[in-house]
C-alpha cells in the first residue's frame, strides 16, 4: 500500500494552496529521501502563493512547493555515494543539467537548464521531500532545523556581499527584507566597513538596526543618495547592494555609489527601469547580477560562516508555524510586519493531540 | 622676448576653433614640453568643436585643444627623473591628482580630480604642449608618429576588451567607430573566439570587415539580439562590447549576452536608458563601466601588443592634415565618412619657406 | 560472442607493453563508447612504457593505456544526454568525484578521488575506448583526427599559459618540449609580449624557433636568469612557464622572474628543489602550480582557439604510425628527437584485406 | 639656531644604538614633519640592533633607525596638498619611485627604486620624523598612539591574509610572532573559517589563544603536517599563512595545504629551502609572496577595520617603555617573551624628572 503524507499543495493556477494528503514520493537512483524538520517561506512563496503574472509564467502547478528547508536523510538512491542515512541536509535548489557551457564552467547557478526545487519541480512544505544527491547540502548535526532551513535566502545574501571586495569597505543595503537583513548580518562577519541599511519600512529599519547596522535610512524621509553621501565622506558607497527591485532605489543606489564602486544587484524590478549608464561608465563602477547562490562556492562560505557562529540569524525568526497554520503563515508574509516564518514540520504529541480532528491537520510522529 | 608658436585654439563657448599665435608654454619642475610630430582628432574633439551640451558643461575655454598626440621631447622640468631630451613621447591625457582613494587604490582612471589634457587643460593641437612628467608614456622610436598618437584611444580599447576574460570567448562588439574598430583588432591580437561587429553605417561595418571581424550585423536590417543569438548557437555573445551609446542598442546587447557574460559600456548614452535590470540578474551578468585607460596597466598591455606588430592600426588612418587644414577635417569627422584622421604636424621644406623668418612658426602645406 | 580489438595493454609491471586482442570494453548507463581514430603518445606514456618509479608508484596494469586522443562516437549509455552517435569527439582524462570540496568549487582539476583514463583506468590506444559522458569534448567534425588528438596536451599549455594575465607581458617558457612548444603557440595567439624559450636541445629550441619565440636561450651555454634579464631590459619576465621540472632550471627562472612577475610550474621535478623563498617573498612573486586542465574552462578556451586557427599545431607531429609499430614510436620518443608522435588507427585498404575475415579488428599498415 | 631632538642613531655597523641629540630634520617641499608620539620595535629593528647579515648588507648607518610610529604633523612643505597642520597620522614605510612599472601597475609595494624609512632613510625612534607626503595616512584623532603604531606590521598581516579568499575557509598561522598574532585577528574579523595556529613557544601559543585561534599546535610536539590534517578532516588548510621563516615549518606548510590551497608566505628563510615542488603542482596550490602592504589598498582596508573596532590588538602590547630605556626593551625583544613592544615618545612630568641626571635621557615637553 502506498505511504502518503500531508503536503502543501499549489494546485491550481490561482491564488492559494491546499493542505492534503498526497503519496510519499518516491526516489530515483541518483535521489534522496529526506524528512523535512523545518522549512521556511520565501518571497516567492508568497508569489506562487497570491499568484501573480510571474507565477503564472514560471510555477508548475499540482506540486508541493517550497524550496527552503532543512531535515534528516530517510532513505538513498542505488548510486548515491555522498550521503548516508541519518544525515542533517539541507539541499541546494537550482537542479542544474550539468553539460550546458554555464554548468562546465563554474557557472552552473546560471544553467541554461535549471529546474527548480519547490518551483518547478516539487518541493518541502510536506513531511518528505525528494532531493538530488548532487544537491544535499550536510549540515552539523548540532544546528537547529530552524535555523539551517535558512541556508537558501542566506545564500543569496553570502552570494551578493562576497561578489567583490569587502574587508573595510563602506556598504549599502537597499532593502531591508530578509535577504537584506541577512547581508548585514554576513557583511559584518566578513569585515564590512561602515554598513548602511536602507528601507522604506520602519519594522524593517528596526530589524537591519538589530541586525547591526550602523548607519539606517528611511528614504520616505531623505533622498537615499545624498543620504548616502552623507554617511562616506561625501565618496559615495564602495559597495552598494540593490536588493529592493524598486527602480528609484536602483537609481538612488547607482546615484550613491562610489567611483570605482561595485554594485550588486539581487533585487528584480518588474518592469523596465531606466538608468543613468554615464555613472556606470564615469564612475568605472563594476555591476554584479546575483541569482541563487554559486555551486558550491557558496554554500562552503556559509559554512564556515555557520561554524564559527558568527550570524546572528536566530533574531530573524520572528514566527514560528505548524504547516496546517499555512493561511496565518502567508497572511503575516502579505502584511510584511514580520521577519522569518518558518514551518516546524516536528510537532510535540501535545499540540499533535489538538490538531487530531481536523481535516487537514499536519501529519504526527509519535 | 616670448617663443610663439601656431596652435589650434577653443576661443569661445561656441561652433568652431581658431588657429593661431600663441606663446609657447613654459613646463614647471614636474613638467616636459614635448615638440608635437603628430596628432587626432577624438570624437570629442568634435563635441568640442561643435560645441554641444556636454561641451558646455566641461570645457575649459582659451585654450589649445586636441588630446592624442605623439611628439619629441625637447625640455624636462627640474625635478623630473624619468624621461630624458630626444625621447619620443605619448601622453595619458588624465591628470590626476594621486591622494584621492581611487588615486590610491589602482583606480586613478576615475580620479576624483581629473584634470583632462586638452579639455580642461591645454592640449596638443599645436607645435608643442606640456605634459606632466608623471603621465608620459615612452614610444620606440621606431614607431611612426601617425601611429603612436591613436594611443590614447587604442587603450580605451585595450581597457575595455580585457576588462574581462577574453580568449576563446565570442565578443560583439557594438558601434564600429574608431574605438569599435580598434577593439576588433585588439580581441583578435588576444586570443578572442567569434567575433561579431554591429553599426547602422555600412561604411563602418565595411572598416569592421577590414579589421577582421567575423561576423558583421547591420542593425538597420536585423534585430541585434536576435543576430547575436544565430551566430552564436542560440547561446549569446560571452563578452559584449557596448561602444554605440545607442539605448536601443545597449538594451539590445543585453538582450544578447550569454548567461554569465561580460558586458563592457564604453559608449556613452546623451539620455537614461531603460533597460531590463532582471537580465543582468537573472543571467548573472557582470558589467563594467569604462573610462580612459588604467594607469598605467593599459599602456603596458598596449606597449606589449604594439611591439609584437599584431594590430593592423594603420589601415585605420584613412585621412591626414596639416593643422591649417582644421575645418577640412572637422568637417569630414561630421560627416562620419572617414577612419582616424590624423594631423601632422611636420612639414615640407617647400611649405617651410613660406615661414621663414619666424622663430617657431607652425608650417602649412598647401 | 564477445567482440574483440587490437589494443596496446601495459600487461606487466616493468618495461615494454603488448599489443593483443582484447575485448571490446562495453560501456554503462552514463558511459560512451568511442571509435579512436588517431591518438598520441604523452610523456607520461612513456614512463608508463619504460616502467620507473613514478609508474611503479601510480600506474594500474592490465589495461589498454594512451590518453591522449580522438575518435568517433560508436554508442552511449542509456542516461547519457549530451553526446549523440557519430559525434567527433575527445575526452578530459581526469574522471572526477563530483562531490568533494574541489570539484565542487571550480577546482575539480585537482579532485581527492581522481581515476585517470588511460594510467588508472584503461585508456585509448586500442580500436576501441570506453569513456565518461562527463568528460567528452565535442570536436569541430572539421578538424582533422590527428589535430583534435593533441587536445590533452594543448590543454596543459592553455592552462599553464592564462594561469595569470599574460596580454602584453614578456614571458619566458622553461623547457621546450611538447607542452613548452605548444605555450609558444598558446602565449603568441592570446597576445604576449616578448616570448623567450629556453631548453638545452637544439633540436628543441629549433622546434621553439619555428614555434614562433622571439628569442632563443640555450641554456648549456649562457646562465639561464642572466639571459632572460639581457632580454627583459633587466627587469625579469613576467611571466616564467616552468615546463622543465629540472631544479636548476626552477631556480634560474625565479631567479630570472621580474618583481610582481608570475610563475606556473608544470614540470615536475622528481626530487626536492633547494629554492631562495626569499625572491618570491621580496619580488611579491605568485605561484600558480599547474595541473591538468581547468573542467572545463580550459576546454572552452581551447575550443575558440582552435576555432579561430591560430595555433600552428601541425607542425609539432613529426611522425605518425599505426599502432603495431608502437615499439618504433616509443624508441623514438625516449631518443627525444622527434615532436609531437601521432598514432593513426585507421588504415589503408591494402592492409586491411590481411584483416578481413574479423570483424571489429585493428588493422596495421606494415 | 639649529633645533635638536633626542634621537635613537644606529651609528656604528656593528651591534647596538646610540641615543643621542641629533638635529631635528628639515622637510622638503614634498614633506611633512612628525612629532612622534609614539613607536613600536618590529623584527628588522632587532636585526639591526644586533646587526646581523642581513643587516651588513641592507641598513644605512647614522639615522635615526625605527619605522613603526604614529604622531601629529607639526610642518608641512610647500608642495602638500594632502596633509594638514595637527593631523594625526602613520606613514607607509616603503618610499617608491612612481615611475617603475611595478609602480605603475599598481605594484608599488615592490618598486624597483625602494628606499625604506628607518632602514635605508632616517626613521622615527626620535622625537620627530621626516616623512614623505604622499607615504602619510591620517588616523582618527581618536585612536591611542600605541595601537596607532602598530599600523604598519598589522599591514602586513592584512596583505598577508587577504591575498586570496579567505571567507569560511580553515587557516593555519605558522608563526605566532606578532604579525601572526595580529593575523589571527585580522583573519577572524574577516569571516575566516576554523583558524589553526601553530608555533614551537608556549609563550607565543599562549598569546595566540588569546587572540582567539581555534586550535593550538605545539610543532615541537606533533609533526605539523599531521596536526593540520587533523583538525581539517584530513582535508589540509584552505589557507597557510606562512609567517616563521623556518625551513622545515615552510616544507609542512604545504604538506598541510589542501588542494586548490592558498599559501602565502611572509616570513623570511636565512637559505633555501628544499621543498617538494610536485606537491605545489599536483594540489594546484597558489603561491603569494607578501612584502609590505598594498599600496594603499591594504592601509584602507585596515582603516575600515580598526573603525570598526573588531581587532583586539590592545592585548599584544605588553610592554611600554620610554625611548631612553630602549636598551631594556631590545634586550626584552631578543628573549622574545613579550608581545609588542612600544615606546612612548611623549613622557608626563612626573617621570621626566626621574630621568633628569641620566646622560642619555629621553627629551621632556612640559
Amino acid at each position: 500500500m502506498e505511504k502518503t503524507m500531508i503536503g502543501l499543495v499549489k494546485e491550481n493556477r490561482g491564488p492559494g494552496a491546499v493542505l492534503k494528503e498526497v503519496p510519499v514520493p518516491t526516489i530515483g537512483p541518483d535521489e534522496v529521501l529526506v524528512r523535512v524538520k523545518a522549512s521556511s517561506i520565501c518571497g516567492t512563496d508568497v508569489h506562487i502563493y497570491n499568484w501573480d503574472a510571474w507565477a503564472e509564467k514560471s510555477v508548475v502547478t499540482g506540486n508541493v512547493f517550497g524550496h527552503e528547508f532543512a531535515g534528516i536523510v530517510e532513505e538513498i538512491g542505488s548510486r548515491v555515494a555522498n550521503v548516508r542515512l541519518g544525515d542533517h541536509v539541507s539541499a541546494e535548489g537550482h537542479m542544474v543539467c550539468g553539460h550546458c557551457k554555464p554548468c562546465r564552467t563554474g557557472n552552473a547557478h546560471v544553467c541554461l537548464n535549471t529546474r527548480s526545487f519547490g518551483i518547478t519541480a516539487p518541493g518541502c512544505f510536506a513531511e518528505y521531500a525528494v532531493v538530488k544527491a548532487s544537491n544535499i547540502i550536510l549540515n552539523d548535526p548540532d544546528m537547529p532545523f530552524s535555523l539551517a532551513c535558512l541556508q537558501d535566502p542566506l545564500g543569496n545574501a553570502v552570494q551578493t556581499v562576497l561578489s567583490g571586495d569587502i574587508v573595510g569597505k563602506s556598504v549599502v543595503i537597499i532593502g531591508a527584507g530578509l535577504i537584506g537583513l541577512m547581508s548585514i548580518a554576513v557583511a559584518k562577519a566578513c569585515g564590512a566597513g561602515r554598513i548602511i541599511a536602507a528601507d522604506i519600512n520602519p519594522y524593517r529599519l528596526d530589524m537591519a538596526h538589530q541586525m547591526g547596522a550602523d548607519v539606517l535610512i528611511d528614504s520616505t524621509k531623505k533622498k537615499l543618495s545624498q543620504a548616502i553621501l552623507e554617511h562616506t565622506n561625501g565618496e559615495g558607497a564602495e559597495v552598494v547592494l540593490e536588493m529592493s527591485g524598486h527602480p528609484e532605489a536602483m537609481r538612488e543606489g547607482f546615484e550613491g555609489a562610489a567611483h570605482a564602486a561595485r554594485v550588486s544587484l539581487l533585487g528584480i524590478p518588474t518592469a523596465d527601469v531606466a538608468l543613468d549608464m554615464g555613472q556606470i561608465i564615469f564612475k568605472g563602477i563594476r555591476v554584479e547580477g546575483i541569482t541563487g547562490r554559486k555551486m558550491y562556492e557558496t554554500w562552503y562560505q556559509m559554512k564556515g560562516l555557520l561554524a564559527r557562529n558568527v550570524l546572528n540569524l536566530e533574531g530573524l525568526i520572528t514566527h514560528t508555524f505548524t504547516l496546517d497554520r499555512y493561511e496565518e503563515a502567508f497572511d503575516l508574509m502579505r502584511q510584511g510586519l514580520c521577519g522569518k516564518v518558518v514551518f516546524l514540520h516536528e510537532l510535540s504529541n501535545h499540540t499533535a493531540s489538538a490538531y487530531n480532528n481536523r481535516e487537514h491537520s499536519f501529519q504526527v510522529i509519535s
